[in-house]
């Protein structure tokens, strides 16, 4: 045979988190990096995710919110990021623009995102109350230009992500369905990406530019950092206001539309890395794998026949998507190792003594551990064990954030917390400035979502009356 | 009833095919204008036809061919444009660059086409003939700075498409592969947008930049132009010797990759709209449509619920996607006319008279024609009459498309039957010169694609023999 020595996984994750990551995502064949500086490649393994997230997301909000998709362009007229104030203000410095051929004409931006091209257009599109609620989804590329060290999905110059945004007559619809979209995500994070979110509001100073209320879903990663996953922005009529979004009402009034904007995006492809993979290399919920097992023959030049034969007919005999690996040119070990660094959910091993037992064995990804099952109930096992796996892979991301969550009542034990990997409720006064201070002294601990609502407590940092209690961590 | 007119089309097809057009894209609400001169906005009538498109296509390249989709970025250095020489002139009039803030920067390009970005990848992925064939493909957004007049989505600044990039270690598999995409894409022009199309080999003069053969599948326009609507082209190794893009054979020799590359995009929009629609609105084909029916109520006062009764029980037993319009704000014949300028393919009339006779009456979107049909053989009629509805759509353009071919052997001839709204075939050099001369003698008449091969003719233009007769036309 003509062996080749399997390139895996060289460090461990509990040593060097960031290497790790970084060769999960190399030598998995999940991303790599691209020639312009702070951008990046997403290779099969990483986009077949991708592409299982969008079709169980389109399918939710189809069905459950009659969202609609459609596309509005990368490009945006500067005089657009005008009109809302505060939003021009909070992407300014990460736009990137279209080199002009004559300093007279007016500047275009790629789009950070896209509320300021898509409302232009809902002003022109809504009338009358008719027309409302108006809920438009897109798919798109979004390109903000990073000045921090870009790290592959979690912070790069393009990223993939889907916006929607809608438009309703009243607040309270509006303010509903923020809420609802919000618990979207934290269910699409539970049953498709196996991970526990934290799930709640942002504080003023982490609000989106131009929204009344952010709310977010925050995974919990096996480093002790905090990852922003999914947000919501109930944007009440500030937009509205600034594009002229008006209909007419039943009351034949005229008024202004209330509006929200929600979205995720191809940074949870590293969350799903992080969360679940491990020192061999990739471990994927099976929910996100279009191959959910592998079948690995064990064999010598006398037995290839017969275990090829038993292997083809288990195959074909199988409802869930998977393959047969029949290369002869790799031993078992180093197809075992490959699909172990490609993080194929379930192994089955089969060779001549298995055969005679009318057994195989199948070792799922996540445990490793090797059980016999009788080779007429391998299709029903293969169903029991990729649904364990996925419990399995929940209740862990469960278990982390719960055991690392934590509460404080002073500053210093805030910060020590958080500094051993922790996220950590404290009362808080909600100022912008006193947060500012927060994220300065402690060398940038940011709140995350607020916890609970809190009477009689004074904030960690200024000792004036808290507001709440507030998550607070080190984010990526 | 709050009665309001309908706003329909108000030109002719026939009359005026550009305004009818433009007509049918914003009043169909399939397309909008953007505020970027030459930029649109696909509206979710729209991006459900390309939705249909990639959802389809994507079954078919991954079952049929094995390849993956991928991203790449949107940003490409400016050096490598220039590693291919004859891609670099072909791309260099229409790129758009990233705005620098400082001029010694590496300008960066938005991607007009994805050859180079990929294949800097490639190079570095591809080490051994076990590395091949590698088949991948991407979905993205496109920018090319058209200066000429924008038409929806005929010519944008911005459009959407797939791309797939394959390398081979042999010529053949290549040429074999570049000649199979070609061939799906003609059956899905014929099974999925009822389109038929010429399908052949353009001219050196049309070739694209940098490829050794381009193929293409060319759809006929009911005012006599022509479309290009998919292309596939043979790289050979002219790309992989650019980018370095090499094996090591099964001889332990190094060599070149064989490539190929090929995709669809958005214009495939405007092809639909303007080979079916007509005078009320748009013609979708039933496979572009996620409601193949609106059942539309026929009712006073008095019959209300008789009819909505019937109607809800109707629609809860027919299999196919629907829905029952139950507006009441709108007459029926206000209904009839929003449906079938929004393209729904059948409409499902329901009354109490035909309530009393057991029956409903069907109306095809295509032919316009009311016929009853037995209410409990509903289910089956809406599966009869979508197909037959198929078939008549691609019979009309596969009909104008015969209709339309003539042949030629005197430039005088050619000119003057293109100009009256035809494909004309006529023996030609080939060469790139005398085609040039013909485009601007005729004031626009190009080479859509390679006829046959013809022995003892001579050149309709040069008189010198003719390597082959060419179709010749106006293109959009």
């Amino acid at each position: 045979m003509a062996e080749e020595k399997t390139i895996g996984i060289t460090v461990k994750k509990s040593e060097d988190f960031h290497s790790w990551y970084e060769q999960i995502c190399l030598k998995a064949e999940v991303a790599d990096f691209a020639p312009v500086s702070g951008t990046m490649i997403i290779r099969p393994r990483g986009y077949m995710v991708w592409q299982h997230i969008v079709d169980h997301f389109n399918k939710e909000i189809n069905d459950k919110l009659g969202v609609k998709n459609a596309y509005f362009p990368l490009f945006i007229p500067s005089r657009f990021f005008e009109k809302e104030k505060e939003h021009a203000e909070g992407f300014a410095p990460e736009v990137a623009w279209v080199e002009r051929k004559d300093e007279k004409e007016e500047r275009i931006a790629l789009r950070p995102t896209s509320e300021t091209i898509m409302y232009d257009s809902y002003a022109r599109w809504i009338r009358s109350y008719r027309d409302l609620p108006l809920r438009l989804n897109q798919w798109c590329n979004i390109v903000r230009w990073e000045t921090k060290d870009c790290k592959m999905f979690l912070r790069s110059r393009e990223f993939l992500w889907q916006e929607g945004h809608c438009v309703y007559a009243r607040a309270d619809e509006c303010h509903k369905e923020t809420l609802l979209v919000l618990d979207n995500y934290e269910e699409m994070m539970k049953e498709l990406l196996c991970i526990a979110v934290l799930k709640g509001e942002k504080t003023a100073a982490e609000r989106f530019a131009g929204a009344l209320h952010t709310f977010t879903v925050e995974g919990f990663m096996p480093d002790g950092k905090t990852l922003q996953m999914g947000t919501s922005h109930d944007l009440g009529q500030n937009f509205a206001k600034a594009f002229g979004i008006t209909f007419i009402g039943k009351d034949e009034e005229q008024h202004y539309g209330h509006q929200n904007s929600w979205g995720v995006s191809t940074r949870l492809i590293g969350a799903i890395i992080m969360s679940h993979s491990d020192d061999k290399g990739l471990v994927l919920p099976p929910g996100l794998c279009d191959d959910k097992f592998v079948i690995v023959p064990i064999y010598k030049d006398d037995t290839k026949e017969l275990v090829f034969h038993e292997a083809k007919k288990l195959l074909a005999g199988i409802n869930e998507q998977g393959f047969f690996d029949d290369r002869d040119s790799y031993s078992p070990g180093w197809k075992f190792n490959e699909w172990e660094l490609k993080g194929i959910p379930l192994r089955i091993e089969i060779g001549p003594k298995d055969i005679a037992a009318k057994q195989v064995i199948i070792v799922p990804r996540d445990t490793g551990e090797k059980r016999a099952v009788p080779i007429d109930a391998v299709c029903a096992e293969i169903t029991t064990e990729l649904g364990a796996m996925k419990k399995r892979l929940y209740d862990k991301s469960l278990h982390r954030l719960a055991t690392h969550k934590k509460s404080a009542d002073t500053f210093d034990s805030l910060v020590s917390l958080v500094n051993s990997g922790n996220i950590v409720s404290a009362p808080f006064c909600g100022e912008k400035a006193c947060e500012g201070e927060i994220k300065f002294e402690s060398g940038g601990i940011t709140t995350r979502c607020i916890d609970e609502h809190t009477s009689n407590k004074n904030c960690v940092k200024c000792g004036k009356k808290a507001a709440f209690s507030v998550y607070f961590g080190r984010a990526y």
